[in-house]
Formats: C-alpha cells, structure tokens, sequence
C-alpha cells in the first residue's frame, strides 16, 4: 500500500528563505514549487528543480494570486479571464524551469488564499481549471474533494487528487480552519502522525467539533514552512512505515 | 526576395497600454512579445498572442531585465546564474500563454537594456544563450551581428538571426547610439523606409559620422511602442514591396 | 458660491502615461494625486506636485491597494494593520515628494477598490480612518457620504469631505454602480455638467432606476482617465460658471 | 567617550523574516530601517519603528535601489533624477511610519549597491544628496569618509558622519572589499571586536593587503543579517566598554 507525500517548496524569494527545502525532498514524493507570484525567485526555483530531480522528487507548479507583500494569502477579488492567464503563465514559468532541471511539471496546486477561494469561489474555481486545461489537459489538479474547483476541473476531463492536510483543522463541512483562527495548525509530530493514520486506514478525520468526518485521500499535505515541519513529514512518514504502508507519487 | 520583419508588441501592463498591437500585427511577420518582466501582464500577452496567432504572425519571447519601473532600460548588474534562471523563467511563460493561444514561441530576443548589455558583456550574453539553450536548443535567437551575445550563442550551436533596426541610428562601430542621445531615433517615414532599403540591397548603412558601415540582415526591426511607428512600419513594407522585397518570416 | 473640483492624477508608472494630468491640472483645485501603490512611480509624482504647486493646485494622497497589475481597482481582503501601515506610508512618501515640490499633501482621499471597499467594510475603514489620524489628525478624508469610512473617520474626529461623481451612476442607495456594469460611466459632457449643476444646487440625483436620491456635494471628482476627461471637465467647470458657482478648495 | 553604533534592520518582507532586530536594537544606538524598496513591508516597518522608539534607539532611512528581488545589492543604471526621486520617496514613506511609532528618522544611510555606487558614481551621489536635502537639509548622511557622496553632500551643507563597518574587509584604497569576493565579511566575534576598538582608539584599520589604513570613526556598523550578527554586537559593545568607550548616538 502506497500514499503520496506533498509539501509546499520553493517558497524563499531572493535573499530571504523560507522552510528547510533540502530535508523535506528527502521525505516527500511530490514538491508543490511556488511559481514567483506569491513567492520564488526563478533562481531559488531552479536550484529546488534540481535538487527534485536529483531525488526523483514529482515537481508540481504551485499557483497563486501575484502577491508577495502578502504571500498569496489574501484574497484577490481578480477577474477570472485574469486569473485564467496568471495561471497559466505561473505553470509555464516554472515547466521550463523544471524542463531546464531535467524534470517537468507534473501536477497543479492551487496555493494560499487562492486555493481556499476556489473551495467555493465558481468563476475563479473554472477559471484556474481552464488555465491546466490550456496548458495540458493531462495536468491532474491537487486540491480538496468536493471542491467547486475539483467539479470544474472533471467538467473539463482533469484528473483530481484530493489531498489531506497533515497538520491543519478541519470544520464539520470538510473545509479548513483559517488561519487567522488559533487552533488552525496541529504542531504536535504523533499526534499528527496518528491522524493522518487514521485518514488514511479508516478514510475519516476528527473536526474541530470532535464530530468525525469522512476524507479521500490520495496525497497527504506535509507543510515546509510551519516550524518543526521536517519532524512533522518525518513522523508521518515513520508512522506510515510501521503500518506498511509507503510514500509513492500518486498515479 | 523577402525580409522578417518584426516589432516589440505585448508592452502594456494592466491598465495601461503601448504602442498598437493590432496595427502593427497587421504589418509584421515576427511579434517580440514581453514576457512580463520589463512589461505586460499576463492576460494582456495572452491577447496578443492570440491576434498573432490569428495573423499567422510569429511569436518571439522578448525577454528583460526585471524591472517595470523602468521598462527594462536601465542596466542591472545581476549576477549571471540568476540572469539565467529569469530568462529560462520568462520564455517558459510567454510558452504557456502562445500555446494557450494555438501558437508557440519560435525564437527569442532580448530587450532594451538587457539587448545593449549582452553585446559587450560576456557573463551576461553567455547566461542569456545558455538560458535558450536549457529550454530548447532549437530556438533563434535575433540579436546584433557580431556581438558577444552572438559568439556565445553561436558556440552552443544555437542559430542567429541578425537584425537591423528602422529607425535607430548607428555609430561607426555597428552599435546602436544609446537612447539616451538626441539623434539616437529617426522619426521621418520616408527617410527610414530608404535607408531599410539600402541596408537590405547593398548591406550597408550610414553611420551617424556619416561613414558607411556594412550591416547583415536578416530581419528588420520596426519599434512597436515609437510614436508614429505604424506609419513607419507602414512604410518601410511598401518601399520594399516596391523592389519586389516581400515580409516574411526568417527561416 | 464656489464648489472643489478634483480629479485622480499621477496614475501613470514608468514609461505608461494614463490621462492628461497637466491639462486636467488647469481645470481642478484638488489633485488626488496617487501614491506608488496602485500607480504612480515617484520621478513622475514629483512632477505632477510640481505642476499643481505651480498653479496653486492642492495636493491630496490617493491612496489604495498595493496592486499595480489591477490599478489598485481590485478589492483585497488585507488584515486591517497591514492596510494601515501601507496607508500611512504612502501618505508619507507623497508628503515628501509634494514638500519637495514646495507644497504639502492636504488631504487623502482612498483609491478604486479600497475606496469601494471601505464604504461598508468596517476594519478597513477603520484601518484607513487611524491610518490619516496617526499621520496628521488635521488631514481631512474625501470620500462618500454615509460611508462607514466617514463614521469612523468622524469618530477619530477627522474632517470628511462628502464628494459626488460627476460621470459614475449611482445607485438607489447612494453607492456608486460598480464598473463592471456597462452603464457605470456617463460619456456625455453636456449631460454630465447638467448632472453637476443639479446636484449642488439642489443636493439631489437621479439614480440608475430613475429615481431621486440625496446627495451632499462639498467637492465633485471629475475623473482624470477616462477618454474624454478633459472636455468633461472643462464642461463641468463652464456650466457651473454660467450659474455663478467658481471652483475653489474645499475650506 | 562614546561611539555610535548602527545597524541595518526592518529588512524582511511579508512572511520573510531577515535578523533579530529586537535583539539588535537591545545592543545598537542608530537603527538604518529599510524604506520598502530593497527591503521592507510597511507593517513590519512600523514594528521595529516602534520597538526603535520604545527603546530609545534612533531611527535613520536606508533608502536602497527599487529592488525587492536583489535585495538592492546590484548596481541598477539609473537617470539621476529618477534615484532622487525614489529617495525622496523613501525617507517621506519611513518618515510618516516613523512618527506614527511617536518618533522620526534622524539620518539617512543608502544600502547596498547604492551604498557603494555612489562611492564613486557622482551622477547618482549628487542624486541622493539633493534628495536629504530636499526632504529636510538638517538630516545628516551616513556613509564612507573620502566618497564622492560624501563631497556631494557636504557642498549642499549636510553634515556627513563617517562610518566603520565592524565585519568588512578593507581595500588598501579605503573602499570595502566587495560581497562577491570570499574574504569581504568577517565572522569571528573576538576579532572583530579588536578591530573596531583599534579603529576607534588609533583612528586606523588593517587592509586586506596587510597595509595600516587611516579611518574615521564617528559611527560603527555592526550588520544586522549576518549569522552570529547579535553575538558580534555585543562583542564589539562589551570591548568598547572594557575601555571605557559607551555607545551614544552621533550628535
């Protein structure tokens, strides 16, 4: 038995770092690599491709809403027509960084703020469906099932991955925790590494209101940049090895 | 007999614009789109690239210097690697919108600043050919005859195309007299459209000495964002069409 | 009987004109000058303050999102400290640049979609009210009347300035009708200097369903981009000239 | 006897942290806060503003060139008046924090590049020293002893304060080694430490070619965002103390 393990990279931008890349290539199977909206520099992008490359780490466009002041975690009231050529053009920049890397892109994630607005948001959520699709309609899309973005996307024939997050809240209706709320980020590594168990062998997770809830999971979201994220991607990835089961790219 | 023709369009950005795009889609062969660096944003590259892609006119990336402040004229001293990484960055972009619009980036060429620098400037010229190279060694790039910029991409076997310029003025040695001096930009349509034709018939063109230089063309570069560029570019293709000189696209 | 014209100004970047700032500048008394964040680069400021100082124009701060790929006309769900911290630096940079220019910003009027935002978006208008008391509690706002930004700004116990649109709809209840709706924007002169006239002397309009509604009118904002905007003010400025009614600051 | 110390700081951006300044400002006298262009939100700005002014530590404007991506360390080619411009536009943006945090930016130091551009680069140098002077002409600079920035400014009447900086390597010549090269930042806290008290005690400083150079001292800069920058500071502060030297602000 095999799961997919993602995690946010990439996400320094000229003298500023941001994460421990180089430790959680080693631990995960797919690396969502920030595109230089919300965060990367293209030289910061390109040495995360390779260091991908070399590992045989997946290398998935991670895109956001052009805001670096506020790393792509506000909300942009954009003009999805806008939105759709901002996405598209954030997956090409980085495909030929990856092309350059030896590698390729191979998947889209949604990141930030805009990956929360297309839960719900419906000209956004088909406006970043419409930009894959335009670049390759073979592109699967991470994201969270039930998503208005997941049933845009499979209008148009995109696969999805509904992926879990290993460290965050979840309400009752399935959707996150904000962050501006205090009880959003998980910090403790067993804890979590429990959890993520259980998404996975039982398909369900405790919401914020203790009610269990049901989860797909096809990949598992270890975040770069919380602190202790390497510890926490370590012991998920333990956790998952005493049950047999491994991390592999999802199909 | 024909010549290339070709002109910088895609430099608007948001809400504002430069230059006319669809006029000028109407004159050339070759468009040097902006890759959002030195201008345009991206759904504005997007239209057009989809207006060339209409006109079966050809699609270059026209990559620069980060700088929209300053439109990509002023000289950044950056450090090689990540010189590189910015163009492998951009052409990616610009890629990924041609293709959205049915068509492809088929060659590359350096703006403003960027286009001065690499004529003289080792480091950079080598990074910006092996930042062509890395993503398609296939691609043209269009540049000035016999500059460092030309030796570096000529040594990774990547094919040049030289240009002249329309309405530049030239100095004794076959570089460009910098914008920065009066004379440096002819404004009078006839004027230019003789001097194109003299540079294509006999392959020379007078200096600002007043000397005459030889020239190689292999296209013709009409500016895009000039005042009165349309009438000029209007010209130069009916002079040439009256010495049986036809546009079309380099080989 | 005198009456403050204003007008947007300063709303190019770089080598990107928009507008007519110095004819524009021979028509107003107030110039919303913009502040670098959604236009606005500060060579070209500098030079808008000095052609107001010139003619004895005010200078105000337009303050808006950091977002120069929208024009600042898209809202942005910011966390209200940030917002004000943006809002209290570029109030200063332009203080500095119009002080350079041998003048002084004089009031701040909010720009494009924070404006819209912060008529009923209470933490920001709150964040945009403290913003101007911390930088100059003498600094009175332009905005809309019955806005929540004016009850807040109230509340700090800044001076408001109730402004009327010359060429924008409104809607029944006294909110602009948003630009994405085709009929926002009056085109024609003639009728928009009726419109004006209408609503200082007898504090009323006519909204988009036909209807009367109040308005308060210390200043009217004549737009400085729009095509057309310089007929519209002069129109404006000439029939209120032919009423007896001169343009002069608000007091 | 008393020194100045200063120290560059405020120098993350959004999400991106960069040094301890709270930790820094416990052990400096001068704190060079970044003005948003090289480095800098305004949010962040406004922070270590305040924790400056709680501390009673002093505040000057590092103005930089516009370079978020470069972090203002590459020489840009910029017109003249543009650079004044964007200084004034600095010093105005920090100032209106800086008195919102109940104090007021009471130097101006460029940073980076600019820092050692305008070493020699006398178009730029006169650029930056009318913009001080244009903001308010009783602002002291700080800068190198000997550069043209500094005849620049002394010919408009600004009072210069020369400057050390406690962890560079010195060229024969007076000017810093530049980053680029392996030797130009030392790291070891005792060294450093001697270095400063004998620049201080015997106005002189030992080259990177082993030479004894003069050195005026009116201010040290111990580097806010090298690793091991808060032991370095206290170091050079416990050995000026040892000797009797305390810090105080220039006068």
């Amino acid at each position: 038995m095999t799961v997919d393990l993602n995690a946010d990279l990439g996400e320094g931008f000229g003298v500023w770092t941001l994460g421990e890349d180089d430790a959680m290539l080693d631990l995960v199977t797919s690396a969502n690599v920030a595109c230089g909206f919300h965060a990367g520099d293209p030289a910061g992008l390109l040495r995360v491709c390779r260091a991908a490359a070399e590992r045989g780490v997946r290398i998935g466009a991670q895109v956001g809403y052009r805001d670096l002041a506020g790393f792509g975690r506000r909300f942009i009231d954009m003009d999805p027509e806008e939105l759709s050529a901002e996405v598209i053009y954030q997956i090409g920049a980085l495909s030929a960084l990856a092309a350059a890397a030896g590698s390729a892109v191979s998947y889209v994630k949604p990141h930030g703020a805009l990956y929360n607005s297309i839960v719900t948001h419906e000209d956004q959520a088909r406006a970043v469906a419409a930009a894959v699709h335009a670049v390759n309609p073979a592109l699967p899309v991470l994201g969270l099932a039930g998503s208005v973005f997941f049933s845009a996307a499979e209008e148009l024939g995109l696969r999805t991955v509904a992926e879990a997050f290993a460290d965050r809240s979840y309400r009752p209706d399935g959707q996150l925790v904000p962050r501006s709320e205090p009880h959003a980020v998980l910090r403790d590594a067993d804890q979590i590494a429990d959890r993520v168990w259980t998404m996975i062998a039982e398909a369900r997770v405790t919401a914020d209101d203790g009610s269990q809830i049901p989860i797909r999971v096809e990949s598992v979201c270890v975040h770069g940049d919380s602190p202790g994220a390497v510890q926490i991607a370590a012991a998920v990835r333990r956790r998952l090895a005493e049950h047999g089961v491994h991390p592999a790219p999802f199909s």
